[in-house]
């Protein structure tokens, strides 16, 4: 198979273009990696490793500093959001379309440094990984962490999460758990023969609705709490009484709060049902403090945000690598049906980035 | 392809138990439909006709009077419960199994008496029908009376669902309706952006939870109704705010009350949601008046009781047709997972219907 070609010459939104209509929701990321692999390869000063549908690109210059810059490359399921398409908001140019925003934008900006810049700085470690979007368990730069730590070592990290060319320091924890419902099946017919799962859940629910998630503020920065139903299901056939009902519920907790902590509040919510955690992973507290840290809020010239959002940066923390996310489009943006991303603000991300890196 | 081969010279309880471990979930009836149309084909009196995987069988006797005695032969999904077993409850000898009451033991009577009967004192048609456990669409009796009226034509009709080996007088109404909630989608981490459509559901679950159904008297027999939610889902991904929520409930309801007024006080119950119904059979009115119906009912020596299921006796009722439910097992224990129906009920009905049908 031969590899979809991607100009890295042209300008980083026609990348996040191309990068875009190769569709790579999670699981499909094998023409994308095989695309960027192949780009990269072309770069001489790059080191090219790939692990899985992860490609790891290092430059080996021998500075006395190395910066990780990483990405991950698939998207969430398409909804009739592909391919891309030019759009104009309020007089400014976007790129409209699934993974415009989460975060196909953030890989073309690096893609297209990695493969230009031949004498950065600080030597690079530049990682697109598979796999963001979906469980823990299969996460790109968790395998990476696990098999290749070596790969993931370097002095300070940039994840190119969206966060509106803003620095966005941590991020909240995340924690999803199935709450099920129990019942007796019975022809629905003769319902009082059994007993209704679904009808319990409307309890779930309740809870649910009436929660009011926490602000909290964690070394100078407001994070904003949520606790969400992602998926409802439950039912055998149209003519019998259900005898289990499963809510899965998300819940985002500030870095503050320690994974243990926030599973003793999903269950304590839920006290009564059967709670089962099926997937998590804790915070990262902003750490911008760091050295290296606080030069690049310098040269970008930004005050620090909150990442409300968890990201891979709690696993460059748990390596004790500081790191924070900096990448183009508004976050809010990031899942929705309308996202879309300004074309300035991928150009400007870029423009610092290119800055910093060349101490230009 | 050869038929499984089917002992109606066995015992009734013996033929159910061949009848369940036959697996015939609704849309799989092919190989059970083979077994019951070879036995049929090996009656000389019996015409045999094959619609689908509907089996008619009639006899031609020139007789003045015709009687249907139908039954289907799909089942709700195996849940663990087959192959079939004994079972001893309270000293009592049961079969135990998916489809034992609804209703592989009232097909098994009917096919042994069908095969053994060649000079019953009425015409008899009987028929053996597919798709009866599911949408309305599919049903094979529903297929018959639109392409073949003429096979079920008759002066009574003698549905075999489960009813203690008692007579049971028409039939609630059923219907099926999807509530649906919409949001809009949005990362989980980002919840205030979207709007949550599963959380919206809490309000149609309440209405279920608190809705108190009714019991109405139609000709001097009792309905019972229910109002059920039978399936729950809604979705995207694990970090998605999902912007769709679907509820599909099944209200059955007494046959006083028409098809249009039942959906009317479905749409009215949950006023305000986008209500969708899928699927609407209309009740029987308990038609125990016929002279047939009265001779029946007093050869069997029974109290005439209410049906509180939807059964194909509206269908025979459309038609002008008189029909009664009268089969072994316990209709309660229909679709339960502990599905088992006494063996001495089995012989007991096959008896009645015996002496009915000679007159002995």
């Amino acid at each position: 198979m031969t590899a979809i070609p991607l100009e890295t010459t042209a300008t980083s939104a026609e990348l996040t273009r191309q990068l875009c209509d190769i569709e790579s929701v999670s699981g499909g990321e094998g023409a994308i990696a095989d695309a960027i692999e192949a780009a990269a390869r072309r770069a001489p000063h790059l080191d090219v490793t790939r692990v899985g549908d992860t490609i790891v690109a290092r430059t080996a210059l021998g500075r006395d500093r190395r910066v990780v810059i990483a990405g991950h490359i698939d998207t969430v399921p398409v909804n009739g959001n592909l391919p891309t398409r030019p759009l104009v908001v309020d007089g400014e140019e976007h790129l409209w379309g699934r993974g415009t925003v989460d975060m196909k934008a953030g890989v073309a900006v690096q893609l297209k440094l990695a493969v230009e810049l031949a004498e950065p700085v600080f030597d690079v470690t530049w990682i697109w990984y598979d796999h963001e979007e979906v469980g823990e368990e299969h996460n790109g730069l968790r395998r990476l962490a696990a098999e290749h730590p070596d790969l993931m070592q370097g002095d300070f990290a940039i994840l190119g999460e969206p966060s509106n060319g803003q620095i966005e320091g941590g991020c909240n924890g995340t924690l999803r758990a199935e709450i099920r419902t129990r019942g007796v099946r019975a022809h629905s017919a003769r319902a009082w023969a059994g007993h209704n799962a679904i009808h319990d859940a409307a309890a779930v629910l309740q809870v649910l609705q009436e929660y009011r998630p926490r602000e909290v503020d964690v070394e100078g920065l407001r994070y904003r709490e949520g606790l969400n139903a992602v998926r409802i299901s439950g039912g055998v056939a149209g003519n019998v009484i259900p005898d289990e009902c499963i809510v899965e519920v998300n819940y985002r907790f500030a870095p503050s709060r320690s994974l243990e902590e926030a599973t003793a509040h999903v269950v304590d919510l839920f006290a009564g049902f059967d709670v089962r955690v099926v997937d998590a992973a804790s915070g990262a507290r902003p750490g911008l403090d760091a050295p290296l840290a606080i030069e690049f809020i310098e040269a970008v010239g930004a005050t620090p945000q909150p990442k409300y959002g968890w990201t891979d940066v709690a696993r460059f923390s748990a390596l004790g690598i500081p790191a924070v996310n900096f990448g183009p489009g508004d976050p809010t943006k990031a899942h929705a049906d309308d996202e879309s991303v300004p074309v300035a603000q991928i150009a400007g991300t870029e423009a610092s980035l290119r800055a910093w890196l060349t101490r230009s």
